[in-house]
């Protein structure tokens, strides 16, 4: 397996990272998830287009065209030769020979890599009869509404729900009316009440590319959609929940712990059939 | 320079981590930065603790003996001819060449590498006339008691101070009674006040080695100290402020943006000189 690493094309095992990259001492460096199909590359301009605006907010230099970014991208999933896949692009600010917090003052060269591999398994029974999912404290910093690799909270989220047979957290802080939801560890979540569709807001939470898109198809088919904060209470007691994410698409929720839910309900199979739609439909458009 | 990495040393400059290092994808490691000074690491024992403590909160293995760290770690000061110095040791939990938040089933080998340099160059002026220091919102997740290299927050608020010529940054959260103060982007925070010193409490902080010391010093000494919330207000109305560090041992801190404060005042000169007779203590007894 290749990896395209700063302009080149690399063993994937390779030891290609200095000791003193700021993504491994500092965790100061940003990540995208993409899904691709034989040589189509799923909302790529939605994913580099976040990925740009959070190197701006970091002030870590973008180094490539989009384009380029693109030919190379196809390139290394040709040459793994995937077909159903996974792009996982990592951005940090590169290699800093003096460890100091602070941004390093001359130009430094940013570390841009990319990997190209087959789907990760994930059991279709989720899709047919909905996930497990269980909630966990958000123990995240402040800045998730960029996609750094800062993740270690998420990790542990995550750990814990595998452990407990899980497929993935649910996410919650807490203010003076009780715990509400802020997301998973690499999902948004939505319920549905009395046929209206509820999810998180964006207040310090990842704005996904999957969210964005099924909000908009959701409202497009004449579904309300709210975004507000959400109580874990109000997840309890909904008809229908289910989580979103690049890997995941549209996955309804069976069961929150031991609660547990209609999976698929009505208004989460209209999702996840819009939003298949939606993907064949960007897939051909290319 | 050489670096000391899964028992070997290397060329500190070598690209000798993997892509796929969870240390570089998921910020999933810990650090610690220690002084030396010849062939003396100071409190070398207290570091290794909590990063050995901490690696059991996250389940990341403990791969040698301290016995076994020391020795390297002054093979390594000796081979870079370091006099007055720092040590830097990361452990993270390993290559894991299939992307997933989850902890890694089968048992993975850490990362564990060791850089020895020359002390940083610090302007004498921060100790005799005192540093200035800026307020930053902390930002940082709920995993602080641990040292993580999920450093970004800290990145953020250190470069901020930075580029406002100052040496530190003093971050706060905010509860309903307002602004309280945390620490530094690296450093523990201390203020004086009618003749007693008052500390933030751990509570989502590092317990800082040299914070615990300087507390032990201070309460020989016959001076009072309080480990409770402490207020950005009470920083403003205090007689002194002062910081403490591994690098900036204890320091002064003349002003918070535009409050000036006297520097060194007479509490933090005591604190200065019995830090000072402590390293030379500890450095006589081995």
């Amino acid at each position: 397996m290749k990896a395209f690493l700063n302009g080149k094309f690399i063993e994937k095992k390779e030891k290609a990272i200095a000791l003193e990259d700021r993504g491994f001492t500092f965790g100061d460096g940003l990540f995208e998830v993409l899904r691709t199909k034989n040589s189509h590359i799923f909302f790529f301009e939605d994913h580099l287009l976040r990925m740009k605006y959070s190197a701006e907010f970091l002030g870590i230099p973008f180094p490539y065209s989009f384009d380029y970014i693109k030919e190379m991208a196809l390139e290394l999933i040709s040459l793994n030769k995937v077909n159903d896949g996974e792009l996982y692009i990592e951005l940090t600010r590169g290699t800093d020979l003096n460890r100091e917090h602070r941004y390093p003052s001359e130009d430094m060269q940013p570390t841009f890599f990319m990997l190209a591999f087959p789907l990760r398994q994930i059991d279709p029974e989720n899709w047919k009869h909905g996930a497990t999912v269980f909630p966990y404290p958000d123990l995240r910093h402040r800045l998730c509404e960029h996609k750094t690799i800062n993740l270690l909270p998420n990790v542990l989220a995550k750990n814990f729900a595998y452990a407990h047979g899980g497929y993935e957290a649910l996410m919650y802080r807490e203010d003076h009316m009780g715990k509400y939801v802020t997301e998973g560890g690499s999902s948004n979540y939505f319920i549905v009440k009395n046929g209206r569709v509820i999810t998180p807001e964006i207040d310090n939470i990842l704005p996904g590319i999957t969210r964005a898109k099924v909000i908009k198809i959701l409202k497009s088919h004449g579904i309300e959609v709210i975004e507000r904060r959400v109580y874990l209470e109000e997840f309890l007691n909904a008809d229908e929940v289910f989580l979103v994410s690049t890997v995941s698409k549209v996955m309804p929720v069976r069961k929150i712990a031991d609660r547990e839910f209609t999976a698929p309900g009505e208004i989460t199979m209209t999702a996840m059939k819009l939003y298949g739609r939606l993907m064949e439909e960007e897939k051909g458009r290319h």
